[in-house]
């Protein structure tokens, strides 16, 4: 049996203020700096020893995932940064408050736009992307202008049959510390829940969920800490 | 010109208690943690853009890096791990007082010991090994018993040339954060000291020292932040 443990970040400036953030590269509030040490002492008592750490190119999953190595007392472990983790895109709706775009466009269209599958934000225009180095050494293609719950699916499955996968098949246990929506998409594919279903699911600031696998990597069985 | 920029980590609790270490995986002080964020500080004021960053599998050397990387807003930079720039293996020195073996030993010996290039210190005994799973991974042979800065040296090269050269080489600028002796190792390498020179070379804890390099990465100019 080998592990597979999820873990969103702790609570950002962005989560704090209920407003949208996709890829701007928000910190941890202090509450979240404390939810990353919470975390890290629940998985510590877990006993499971990894091979390897998996996050994104955004601090707010950096920080929580190098708090929680401290505390597991594994921080000498690989660690693998991606944009492919990245949470997904909210394009033109980054930066705006939650609440705010309720009022403005209706409860139906903001459910539409945080939870479905396929639906997809208001784009960035083109002179608003960010040009960012830590994208752009991969090419203009890399950063997107708004992405629904499927495009960021579709741009995290390579990372998790190339980096996490292979690891899992060798046996070692495996880290991933990322985002709200990057976190529902594995969830998506390891629970195998439909494209209408993934609508119901959330993911919470902090809490380890640990995956037990089989040789195959089917889930056996699942538990949060 | 390509910038490398060498730091070794902030003051350890074996720092403060003026024993050896070694490999013995040791924290950082409060006056370490500050040091590593003065040293971000400083080295944020360069404006300097770098491409990865290295550093041990030791924390005093990787909660060093990690504090850097936020201070310089590079958090999201690859950050490779490696026992090749772990601190040279004090032996059966470690955890002892320096103090106390230059009562024990005299000065010379404690000196020979401490800054030769070709001295091994005592060595352990293969029954006191650690056997832990970040050198275990790679085999047995990994683990030494105890080695001289040649020694480390030598097994630092591989390193360097393998994965720190390239990157310069391309074009890309490289922190890294080490250890004492691991820093002494690429100091004489990159200004070709000599075996005796290199016993007056000492490296301070939390000073960040770029060397400008150029195509060939030879030294054409060097700061200390």
């Amino acid at each position: 049996m080998t592990e597979l443990v999820l873990v969103r970040h702790g609570e950002s400036t962005a989560n704090r203020d209920n407003t949208y953030t996709g890829w701007s590269d928000v910190p941890l509030t202090a509450a979240g700096i404390a939810q990353a040490h919470d975390a890290g002492q629940r998985l510590r008592a877990t006993g499971i020893q990894f091979g390897a750490v998996h996050t994104s190119v955004l601090q707010r999953a950096i920080v929580t995932a190098n708090i929680m190595l401290d505390e597991i007392d594994q921080l000498w472990l690989p660690e693998y940064k991606t944009w492919r983790l990245n949470e997904r895109h909210y394009g033109a709706l980054r930066g705006q408050n939650k609440d705010a775009t309720r009022q403005e466009y209706g409860k139906q269209q903001v459910q539409q736009w945080r939870r479905s599958f396929y639906t997809v934000p208001p784009l960035l225009a083109p002179d608003e992307l960010d040009h960012d180095r830590r994208y752009t050494k991969y090419g203009a293609a890399v950063e997107p202008r708004g992405e629904s719950l499927k495009m960021a699916y579709d741009r995290i499955m390579p990372y998790w049959i190339d980096q996490i996968a292979p690891r899992l098949l060798d046996g070692h246990n495996q880290l991933v510390v990322a985002h709200g929506s990057t976190l529902r998409a594995l969830i998506k594919y390891l629970e195998q829940i439909s494209d209408t279903g993934i609508d119901g699911v959330e993911v919470a600031n902090g809490v380890p969920i640990c995956y037990h696998l089989d040789q195959q990597l089917n889930v056996i069985g699942k538990d949060e800490y």
